[in-house]
């Protein structure tokens, strides 16, 4: 009896599916983050979390335990691109084989399948992923500090920056602006929240940002359109496929950008990372 | 006999100095990073420690002790612009008075003594002060993740994200962008580095970039030029003040805006920071 894993693992969570020879879904799990870059201990276990429930609902406790070292998993997690953190990652996990991609491959797999096409995926994160031929490569989903143009945490952070620049009377001062900075008690709150928010704490700012018609909102979410647009745009030069949008600004940027010829996404990351799970070796 | 501490403390140290009523220097003292809003239970020891080896330099161990919680404070410190910071500090400080400043406002003081003017603090952070009949006001220096532009961290991060678009294909590769990438030991490098890095860190990237006459590393230090410029625009619209330059940048500054009327400096943060002792309350 050959099982299959898939694991979707993100900043804030992961998903667990065991699946037959056939793909029916046998049983699912969840865990906490498993970002492998930021904590590879924490994203560890979450993992092997998952997976037990997902193989205890499966199989029952005695059964799964038996077979975990059996399974050929597939594995989509944020921070896989990160120096040297997959191949640790392998190493300390107990499955007979592995496949271990970033986040951004297994969606770029689940909502492509094998069909040429880009996928941006606009979350806490961004990143892009064209498929051609069966190959996925990936661009951006550099993390908040060096890149996520457009991601909803490079959204709430710009929101903030822009907030203190109006402060100084550097930009001007919309009621949007002022609500950011009377929500936080002042510049200085603005500042503190900053020093130790997480992409996901400014992500949170995003709808927002995105729903409201403020001047300095609207100028935000425009420029965060514009920059997205481009990416697009050259990666459309390469490979003129339709783009599948997803995340949680997925369908607003589709909505923004509807010119730009879009096709639906097929399934999901987990569905891309039990796809990934054929393949592992 | 009345005695007077400076203390100016940022990110990576602090110093002491301890002067009479005439302002002669009677003792100096240093410690370790005193930045009290990401960490103030360390910049306060570090306080502690620069002032004892100061008074002790001063007045020999004994005096020195019966004389600590009679002295009139002026501190410059990294961080005191955060909510509640200053004031914590306070309390937990056993000077008999004490006038807690950020390290700007020390900096400016010391730059300026009483002269109207503008002071632009170009270091591991960018921070502007002006002076105007002794009110002191200060724009920017909300720190790397919301602000510091031009500053030598926001360089250091600015050609590393712009190294990284240039793996991505969106940003022309240069000679200086891929030595970069190689020196982290490739895209995956750079994306650890940048992780834990601290703005310090990312300074040290800085020097190099104002150095070279690579086209991506004049191109930032250009943008970082022409962004100080319009700040200093806007200031001196409401300020006609000459600017002083001070901080690690600041002479690379200096010479880049030398169409703007400067003055050079009549002191340090550390006799700002005397000064703001004589006003301690």
């Amino acid at each position: 009896m050959a099982l299959f894993l898939g694991i979707d693992g993100g900043g804030t969570g992961c998903r667990a599916a065991v699946t037959d020879q056939a793909g029916r879904v046998l049983g699912r799990g969840h865990g906490g983050p498993a970002n492998i870059a930021s904590d590879p201990e924490t994203a560890r276990s979450n993992i092997l979390a998952a997976t037990n429930e997902a193989m205890f609902a499966a199989l029952g406790p005695a059964e799964a335990l038996r077979e975990i070292p059996h399974l050929m998993a597939g594995l989509g997690l944020a921070g896989a691109n990160a120096a040297g953190a997959a191949g640790r990652l392998r190493l300390a996990l107990p499955f007979a084989r592995a496949r271990i991609e970033t986040d951004a491959v297994a969606a770029a797999k689940g909502a492509l399948v094998a069909a040429d096409g880009i996928v941006a995926a606009m979350g806490t994160g961004s990143v892009y992923a064209v498929q051609q031929r069966g190959v996925i490569r990936c661009y951006g989903g550099w993390g908040l500090v060096l890149g996520d143009e457009g991601s909803g945490a490079w959204l709430g952070r710009a929101a903030l920056s822009l907030a203190l620049r109006a402060v100084d009377g550097f930009a001007a001062m919309t009621p949007f602006l002022q609500q950011l900075i009377d929500q936080h008690g002042g510049a200085a709150g603005v500042v503190s929240f900053a020093q130790t928010a997480r992409a996901a704490d400014f992500a949170q700012l995003a709808p927002g940002i995105v729903q409201s018609d403020d001047p300095a909102a609207t100028e935000l979410w425009g420029a965060a359109v514009s920059g997205v647009a481009a990416i697009l745009l050259r990666l459309r030069e390469t490979v003129p496929s339709p783009v599948t949008f997803i995340g949680g600004l997925g369908s607003a940027y589709a909505t923004a950008l509807s010119q730009v010829p879009q096709a639906a996404a097929k399934g999901t990351a987990l569905d891309g990372a039990l796809l990934l799970a054929r393949e592992a070796e």
